[in-house]
């Protein structure tokens, strides 16, 4: 029996487990004082009262013989891809159905997509990046070239044709910068992906987070796109699902590699690898994208993107630079310092808790992470803690 | 970008699709006569009462601040650990909480462990044999040796010390002969991994229908064996949660290989490509586990254990040999023909339909699935239906 050794070459990813330990050592010593988080990137408001009706009702199909459900289709029920279908025709977007495969969250898929693509593939990874990312693809030994974000191109890098990539990670709204790629960047990304016959990986998970019109919400709103790009996305930022796992992939039928369906593989993946996402919280996500739904969930993101506003006004009242925030749920500061230094500076100071950027990757050194997913007073209150802090 | 090649060694999995073609064919051709189905493995009854309370309170949880619940551990939630460490002391497997895995289900398990083993190891798999476990080997290119299963080991494979495995796949209660290994048996497969480095994944799916108390529910029940196997375990059987999708993985502290902890490798491959179980379908899980639960999800399993004991005595009044049904859901048994044609007779001359047993590997043919999970009334008819036409 031979392991995987690949395996060893994977990082302790300590970046949470280390945010963990120095808020713990500071509040066992600090009792009296009351820690605000807007570190983490998960959501804090309920699920709507549309989707909390339609699981209470599929909770109750489940217990009657007439309309239990058991096994469904790996790849969703129809009236879920039916509905996610709709969402992207409001975008312009036409897809089948069949294009369309339910999933238990982006992070699961854009994961196991890697089991359909061989090993010998070069991946293409911008950093800073979320980890899962890179870590993925240490685990089955792929050759992993990094493509830098930095000021100078808005933490949107572009395709550079001196290299040869076969699979592309973006994520757009950007985890951690916020930033957001232009249809016109994201035309560039297709060209080069078509010109390489790579594929990209399209990470939309933040999609509910652009304002702005102009901005792309799926790569499949360039041309081309459905013959170089899959898209992930996931009701977990969106619709406040983080803790009920729900989202989509969506692989066109024109995206073939060596002659071979990527839609078939993915299909032929998942049926045998994995058995679909329950019935009650498919029938929870159908709610997301009725017009009531759509509505409740617009006001929970406006609500995020209210804190976001505040967290930008703050730091520019104090004169920090800053991205994102505009159309992303996070707000990627500027330190001065190292991000280790500026965490340590404003969970002793002002007792906030945020993200280093040096825990997405090289470039993220110098920049911290700020979510907007807190709670309005608590924003506030944060902010002007560390307003109090860094006017010193 | 190059494809993974293996997946064009896969075989179409026909068998399901092939039984679905044909019985539209039949009813389309005679819309007047009822079929009765007693070929797929899903549950039919509907989740019990104490399971759909907890999933209901479990719903109103997540509509209010207070209760609502973002990102869990990826491994599952403590209070649900604890519930089934407990279903274990029962058996006299002591377990840590850490030892057990939280999953959305057997067959993602089962496929996703993979992932932490070389490519180079040889797969033992039993013939005739759930085709998930072949196919998700295929799909990583690994070599496979098959074991018969036949009458004359009751359809369980013992070790050959002539052929060296790396990987082991063990069902018991099996699927599709139900059959069940014996500890004896069992302790000659433990002592045979751990003289090989192997490690056995055993399925265990099906444990809640053994009724005979000296047979093994769990392999851990067997001295050694957590040095040597991984338990997949399901409630999709047990409770009803084939549309739920909740079941559990155990990987003991002591399992090493190569020197590293096998369950720190898993739990670093499901906190990197899975974002676990809803809090919701967690919580109906626990529910299972308690003492009403336990008594209700009784009384499910012994409905379908007597809808098999009505069709063993069925057969055996009929003359036809057959296997399992005792402690197990499915009774497999022996066609007398070709079990294509088998099938095609009882589906066209009484209305049965099952599942031929070339479909699950050639040890398969000759034989035939009866699933014991359908109706009781539906149960005995296609009983009564099959004698009067097996006897003609």
């Amino acid at each position: 029996m031979k392991i995987n050794k690949d395996y060893q070459n994977l990082k302790d990813s300590y970046l949470f487990s280390m945010i963990a330990k120095k808020v713990k050592e500071f509040s066992e010593a600090h009792a009296d004082k009351k820690i605000i988080r807007l570190g983490i990137g998960d959501v804090t408001r309920p699920l709507v009262p549309s989707v909390i009706t339609a699981l209470t009702n599929a909770v109750a199909d489940m217990g009657k013989s007439e309309t239990f459900k058991g096994y469904g289709e790996e790849q969703g029920y129809g009236f879920l891809r039916t509905a996610i279908k709709g969402y992207y025709l409001s975008k312009n977007v036409a897809l089948s159905e069949d294009e369309i495969f339910i999933s238990d969250g982006a992070k699961s898929d854009i994961a196991n997509i890697l089991d359909i693509f061989d090993k010998g593939n070069t991946v293409l990874i911008p950093d800073p990046v979320y980890p899962a990312y890179v870590d993925t693809n240490v685990m089955s030994g792929r050759k992993i070239v990094y493509m830098n974000g930095n000021e100078a191109n808005g933490f949107l890098p572009m395709p550079d044709k001196k290299i040869k990539a076969d699979i592309i990670y973006l994520c757009s709204p950007n985890n951690p910068t916020g930033a957001v790629y232009t249809k016109a960047q994201l035309k560039e990304w297709v060209d080069y992906a078509i010109n390489n016959q790579a594929i990209i990986l399209f990470d939309s998970a933040y999609e509910a987070f652009i304002s702005d019109k102009s901005l792309p919400s799926s790569i499949f709103e360039i041309e081309g796109a459905k013959e170089c790009a899959i898209e992930f996305c996931s009701l977990s930022k969106t619709a406040g699902f983080t803790g009920t796992r729900c989202g989509y992939t969506v692989v066109a039928k024109e995206l073939l590699r060596e002659g071979q369906s990527i839609n078939k593989m993915w299909l032929r993946r998942q049926t045998t690898k994995f058995n679909g996402v329950p019935y009650i919280v498919q029938k929870g996500a159908e709610a997301v994208f009725s017009a009531e739904g759509q509505k409740e969930i617009g006001e929970n993101i406006a609500y995020y993107k209210e804190n976001a506003r505040i967290i930008c006004e703050a730091l520019g009242r104090m004169g920090i630079k800053y991205f994102g925030g505009e159309n992303a749920p996070y707000v990627w500061l500027k330190c001065g310092m190292d991000s280790w230094e500026f965490f340590d500076k404003v969970l002793h100071k002002a007792q906030v808790v945020g993200t280093p950027g040096a825990g997405f990757g090289k470039m993220g050194e110098g920049y911290f992470r700020l979510s907007a997913f807190g709670g309005r007073e608590n924003t506030i209150e944060a902010m002007e803690r560390m307003r109090g802090v860094l006017r010193e």
